[in-house]
Protein backbone atom coordinates (compact mmCIF):
# COMPACT_ATOMS: atom_id res chain seq x y z
CA UNK A 1 0.00 0.00 0.00
CA UNK A 2 1.23 3.35 -0.80
CA UNK A 3 2.33 5.80 2.30
CA UNK A 4 3.14 1.79 3.83
CA UNK A 5 6.78 1.96 5.66
CA UNK A 6 8.99 -1.08 4.39
CA UNK A 7 10.04 -3.46 6.63
CA UNK A 8 12.25 -6.22 6.03
CA UNK A 9 12.04 -9.05 8.77
CA UNK A 10 14.68 -11.58 8.71
CA UNK A 11 14.56 -15.19 10.39
CA UNK A 12 17.22 -17.02 12.35
CA UNK A 13 17.66 -20.07 14.52
CA UNK A 14 19.92 -21.86 17.04
CA UNK A 15 20.38 -25.01 18.94
CA UNK A 16 23.00 -25.82 21.15
CA UNK A 17 24.45 -29.40 20.50
CA UNK A 18 27.19 -29.85 23.11
CA UNK A 19 30.03 -27.93 24.86
CA UNK A 20 29.82 -24.74 23.31
CA UNK A 21 28.88 -25.78 20.08
CA UNK A 22 25.24 -25.08 18.19
CA UNK A 23 23.78 -25.48 14.98
CA UNK A 24 22.74 -22.18 13.06
CA UNK A 25 19.50 -22.47 11.07
CA UNK A 26 17.76 -19.90 8.38
CA UNK A 27 14.85 -21.71 6.40
CA UNK A 28 15.58 -23.15 3.06
CA UNK A 29 19.70 -22.48 3.61
CA UNK A 30 22.32 -24.93 4.31
CA UNK A 31 22.99 -25.31 8.22
CA UNK A 32 26.04 -23.95 9.97
CA UNK A 33 28.43 -25.21 12.69
CA UNK A 34 28.62 -22.42 15.45
CA UNK A 35 30.82 -21.95 18.44
CA UNK A 36 32.23 -20.20 20.92
CA UNK A 37 35.68 -19.25 19.69
CA UNK A 38 38.69 -20.21 21.44
CA UNK A 39 39.48 -17.47 23.20
CA UNK A 40 36.75 -16.72 25.00
CA UNK A 41 36.87 -20.82 25.89
CA UNK A 42 35.37 -22.58 23.12
CA UNK A 43 36.40 -24.30 20.10
CA UNK A 44 38.57 -23.22 17.19
CA UNK A 45 37.65 -24.34 13.48
CA UNK A 46 34.43 -23.28 13.74
CA UNK A 47 32.54 -20.08 12.58
CA UNK A 48 31.94 -17.43 15.66
CA UNK A 49 29.50 -14.90 16.50
CA UNK A 50 32.27 -12.31 16.16
CA UNK A 51 33.32 -14.21 12.62
CA UNK A 52 29.92 -13.58 11.42
CA UNK A 53 29.47 -10.28 12.54
CA UNK A 54 32.90 -9.24 10.67
CA UNK A 55 31.57 -10.83 7.53
CA UNK A 56 27.96 -9.38 7.94
CA UNK A 57 29.73 -6.08 7.64
CA UNK A 58 32.27 -7.42 4.74
CA UNK A 59 29.55 -9.13 3.13
CA UNK A 60 26.92 -6.52 2.83
CA UNK A 61 29.78 -4.18 1.67
CA UNK A 62 30.29 -6.11 -1.63
CA UNK A 63 26.48 -6.53 -2.20
CA UNK A 64 25.83 -2.82 -1.60
CA UNK A 65 28.69 -2.25 -3.97
CA UNK A 66 27.11 -4.88 -6.77
CA UNK A 67 23.76 -3.30 -6.50
CA UNK A 68 25.23 0.38 -7.30
CA UNK A 69 27.32 -1.63 -9.82
CA UNK A 70 23.98 -2.44 -11.33
CA UNK A 71 22.56 0.40 -11.52
CA UNK A 72 25.26 2.29 -13.51
CA UNK A 73 25.20 -0.70 -15.74
CA UNK A 74 28.90 -1.33 -14.20
CA UNK A 75 30.49 -4.87 -14.96
CA UNK A 76 33.54 -5.81 -13.30
CA UNK A 77 36.13 -8.23 -13.83
CA UNK A 78 36.68 -8.87 -9.79
CA UNK A 79 35.64 -8.36 -6.66
CA UNK A 80 37.66 -10.16 -3.52
CA UNK A 81 38.05 -8.83 0.16
CA UNK A 82 39.70 -9.20 3.43
CA UNK A 83 38.38 -7.44 6.48
CA UNK A 84 39.51 -7.54 10.08
CA UNK A 85 37.91 -6.48 13.12
CA UNK A 86 38.96 -5.74 16.45
CA UNK A 87 37.06 -6.20 20.09
CA UNK A 88 38.52 -4.94 23.21
CA UNK A 89 37.41 -3.37 26.34
CA UNK A 90 35.75 -0.23 26.62
CA UNK A 91 34.10 1.23 29.20
CA UNK A 92 34.25 -2.32 31.32
CA UNK A 93 32.52 -4.30 28.01
CA UNK A 94 33.82 -6.06 25.34
CA UNK A 95 33.17 -4.68 22.07
CA UNK A 96 34.31 -4.26 18.34
CA UNK A 97 36.25 -0.83 18.04
CA UNK A 98 36.76 -0.72 14.49
CA UNK A 99 36.56 -2.77 11.44
CA UNK A 100 38.96 -2.31 8.35
CA UNK A 101 37.62 -3.99 4.52
CA UNK A 102 40.60 -3.67 1.95
CA UNK A 103 38.93 -4.48 -1.16
CA UNK A 104 40.52 -5.15 -4.59
CA UNK A 105 38.29 -4.65 -7.38
CA UNK A 106 38.90 -5.54 -11.36
CA UNK A 107 37.46 -3.45 -14.35
CA UNK A 108 38.05 -3.23 -18.29
CA UNK A 109 39.00 0.33 -18.12
CA UNK A 110 39.82 3.95 -16.43
CA UNK A 111 36.59 5.05 -16.84
CA UNK A 112 34.99 1.88 -14.99
CA UNK A 113 37.78 2.61 -12.69
CA UNK A 114 36.35 6.44 -12.11
CA UNK A 115 32.44 4.47 -11.89
CA UNK A 116 33.94 2.49 -8.92
CA UNK A 117 35.54 5.45 -7.11
CA UNK A 118 32.31 7.05 -7.26
CA UNK A 119 30.24 3.82 -6.26
CA UNK A 120 32.16 3.35 -3.18
CA UNK A 121 31.95 6.81 -1.72
CA UNK A 122 27.88 5.56 -1.99
CA UNK A 123 28.63 2.32 -0.09
CA UNK A 124 29.96 3.64 2.74
CA UNK A 125 26.70 5.30 3.65
CA UNK A 126 24.15 2.57 2.50
CA UNK A 127 25.64 -0.36 3.84
CA UNK A 128 22.51 -1.21 6.55
CA UNK A 129 24.75 -3.76 8.60
CA UNK A 130 27.31 -0.09 8.78
CA UNK A 131 24.45 1.71 9.60
CA UNK A 132 23.55 -0.42 12.18
CA UNK A 133 26.31 -0.78 14.24
CA UNK A 134 28.37 1.35 16.77
CA UNK A 135 31.91 -0.14 15.26
CA UNK A 136 33.40 2.69 13.09
CA UNK A 137 33.94 0.59 9.51
CA UNK A 138 36.80 1.55 6.99
CA UNK A 139 37.01 0.59 3.32
CA UNK A 140 40.61 0.56 1.79
CA UNK A 141 40.07 0.46 -1.89
CA UNK A 142 42.34 -1.34 -4.67
CA UNK A 143 41.36 -0.72 -8.00
CA UNK A 144 42.96 -3.15 -10.83
CA UNK A 145 42.12 -1.54 -14.46
CA UNK A 146 43.24 -4.32 -17.18
CA UNK B 1 52.07 -8.46 30.05
CA UNK B 2 50.40 -6.79 32.51
CA UNK B 3 48.41 -3.49 31.98
CA UNK B 4 48.44 -4.35 28.69
CA UNK B 5 44.84 -3.73 26.92
CA UNK B 6 43.20 -6.74 26.33
CA UNK B 7 42.57 -7.56 22.45
CA UNK B 8 41.24 -9.82 19.80
CA UNK B 9 41.76 -9.49 16.23
CA UNK B 10 39.39 -11.45 13.51
CA UNK B 11 39.92 -11.86 10.05
CA UNK B 12 37.89 -13.01 7.19
CA UNK B 13 37.60 -13.17 3.61
CA UNK B 14 35.05 -12.78 0.90
CA UNK B 15 35.49 -13.39 -3.06
CA UNK B 16 32.68 -12.81 -5.40
CA UNK B 17 31.32 -15.29 -7.67
CA UNK B 18 28.74 -14.02 -10.28
CA UNK B 19 25.62 -12.04 -10.14
CA UNK B 20 24.81 -11.20 -6.24
CA UNK B 21 26.97 -13.92 -5.18
CA UNK B 22 30.35 -14.82 -3.09
CA UNK B 23 31.82 -17.17 -1.18
CA UNK B 24 32.82 -16.71 2.80
CA UNK B 25 36.02 -17.70 3.75
CA UNK B 26 37.67 -18.03 7.72
CA UNK B 27 41.02 -19.61 8.11
CA UNK B 28 40.73 -23.50 8.91
CA UNK B 29 36.60 -22.85 8.48
CA UNK B 30 34.05 -24.42 6.53
CA UNK B 31 33.03 -21.98 3.08
CA UNK B 32 29.79 -20.46 3.11
CA UNK B 33 28.28 -19.56 0.12
CA UNK B 34 26.92 -15.53 0.62
CA UNK B 35 24.53 -13.58 -1.63
CA UNK B 36 22.46 -9.72 -1.83
CA UNK B 37 18.87 -11.46 -0.16
CA UNK B 38 15.97 -11.44 -2.65
CA UNK B 39 14.13 -8.22 -1.53
CA UNK B 40 17.59 -6.53 -2.20
CA UNK B 41 17.65 -7.77 -5.69
CA UNK B 42 19.66 -10.97 -4.88
CA UNK B 43 19.13 -14.57 -4.72
CA UNK B 44 16.74 -17.22 -2.60
CA UNK B 45 18.35 -20.41 -0.63
CA UNK B 46 21.63 -18.60 0.25
CA UNK B 47 23.13 -17.12 3.71
CA UNK B 48 22.77 -12.69 3.26
CA UNK B 49 24.37 -10.36 5.54
CA UNK B 50 21.66 -9.57 7.15
CA UNK B 51 20.83 -13.51 8.48
CA UNK B 52 24.26 -13.67 9.72
CA UNK B 53 24.03 -10.24 11.02
CA UNK B 54 20.81 -11.59 13.19
CA UNK B 55 22.95 -15.10 13.58
CA UNK B 56 25.51 -13.22 15.22
CA UNK B 57 23.48 -11.75 17.87
CA UNK B 58 21.58 -15.04 19.01
CA UNK B 59 25.03 -17.34 18.95
CA UNK B 60 26.73 -14.06 21.03
CA UNK B 61 23.25 -14.51 23.55
CA UNK B 62 23.88 -18.40 23.59
CA UNK B 63 27.87 -18.46 23.88
CA UNK B 64 27.93 -15.79 26.72
CA UNK B 65 24.89 -17.71 28.39
CA UNK B 66 26.95 -20.84 27.95
CA UNK B 67 29.99 -18.93 29.94
CA UNK B 68 28.46 -17.53 32.68
CA UNK B 69 26.88 -21.16 32.83
CA UNK B 70 30.07 -23.06 33.09
CA UNK B 71 31.45 -20.28 35.93
CA UNK B 72 28.47 -20.88 38.13
CA UNK B 73 28.55 -25.10 37.40
CA UNK B 74 25.48 -25.32 35.55
CA UNK B 75 24.88 -27.61 33.81
CA UNK B 76 21.73 -27.40 30.80
CA UNK B 77 19.47 -30.70 29.16
CA UNK B 78 18.54 -27.92 26.30
CA UNK B 79 19.15 -24.68 24.60
CA UNK B 80 17.37 -23.78 21.59
CA UNK B 81 16.08 -20.06 20.24
CA UNK B 82 14.73 -18.54 17.36
CA UNK B 83 15.63 -14.94 16.67
CA UNK B 84 14.08 -12.22 14.27
CA UNK B 85 14.96 -8.34 13.43
CA UNK B 86 13.47 -5.80 11.59
CA UNK B 87 15.36 -3.53 9.17
CA UNK B 88 13.55 -0.51 8.64
CA UNK B 89 14.36 3.21 6.87
CA UNK B 90 15.39 5.58 9.53
CA UNK B 91 16.22 8.99 8.63
CA UNK B 92 16.81 8.13 4.88
CA UNK B 93 18.74 5.23 5.54
CA UNK B 94 17.58 1.11 6.23
CA UNK B 95 19.23 0.23 9.74
CA UNK B 96 18.22 -2.99 11.82
CA UNK B 97 16.05 -1.37 14.49
CA UNK B 98 15.12 -4.17 16.50
CA UNK B 99 16.02 -7.92 17.36
CA UNK B 100 13.88 -10.07 19.58
CA UNK B 101 15.13 -13.44 20.26
CA UNK B 102 13.25 -16.29 21.83
CA UNK B 103 15.30 -18.24 23.97
CA UNK B 104 14.09 -22.15 25.66
CA UNK B 105 16.36 -23.23 28.28
CA UNK B 106 15.75 -27.17 29.80
CA UNK B 107 17.28 -27.72 33.10
CA UNK B 108 16.88 -30.38 36.14
CA UNK B 109 15.60 -28.36 38.80
CA UNK B 110 13.49 -25.22 40.32
CA UNK B 111 17.56 -23.72 41.82
CA UNK B 112 18.98 -24.36 37.98
CA UNK B 113 16.19 -22.04 37.12
CA UNK B 114 16.95 -19.55 39.53
CA UNK B 115 20.41 -19.78 38.29
CA UNK B 116 19.45 -19.58 34.36
CA UNK B 117 17.28 -16.36 35.43
CA UNK B 118 20.29 -14.95 36.88
CA UNK B 119 22.63 -15.29 34.12
CA UNK B 120 20.34 -14.38 31.43
CA UNK B 121 20.19 -10.94 33.47
CA UNK B 122 24.13 -10.99 32.81
CA UNK B 123 24.32 -12.15 29.32
CA UNK B 124 21.75 -8.44 27.74
CA UNK B 125 25.02 -6.37 29.32
CA UNK B 126 28.04 -8.53 28.37
CA UNK B 127 27.14 -9.88 24.81
CA UNK B 128 29.41 -8.34 22.79
CA UNK B 129 27.80 -8.19 19.82
CA UNK B 130 24.82 -6.78 20.82
CA UNK B 131 27.45 -3.92 23.30
CA UNK B 132 28.60 -3.34 19.19
CA UNK B 133 25.76 -2.93 17.65
CA UNK B 134 22.77 0.09 17.71
CA UNK B 135 20.11 -2.45 17.46
CA UNK B 136 17.59 -2.67 20.29
CA UNK B 137 17.88 -6.68 21.50
CA UNK B 138 14.87 -8.20 23.45
CA UNK B 139 15.46 -11.54 24.89
CA UNK B 140 12.74 -13.35 26.00
CA UNK B 141 13.46 -16.79 27.94
CA UNK B 142 11.39 -19.59 28.75
CA UNK B 143 12.78 -21.90 31.02
CA UNK B 144 11.29 -25.66 31.18
CA UNK B 145 12.27 -28.10 34.56
CA UNK B 146 12.02 -31.54 33.95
Amino acid sequence: MKGEPVKYHYYTQLEWTSEKKGVLRCEGKPDIMVACPPEFGGHPGIWSSEDLFLASVEICTMTTFLWFADKEHLTIKSYTSKANATAELDGGVFRFSSIKIRVNIGVSSENDRKTVEKILKKVERACLITNSIQTDVRIEPEIFVG
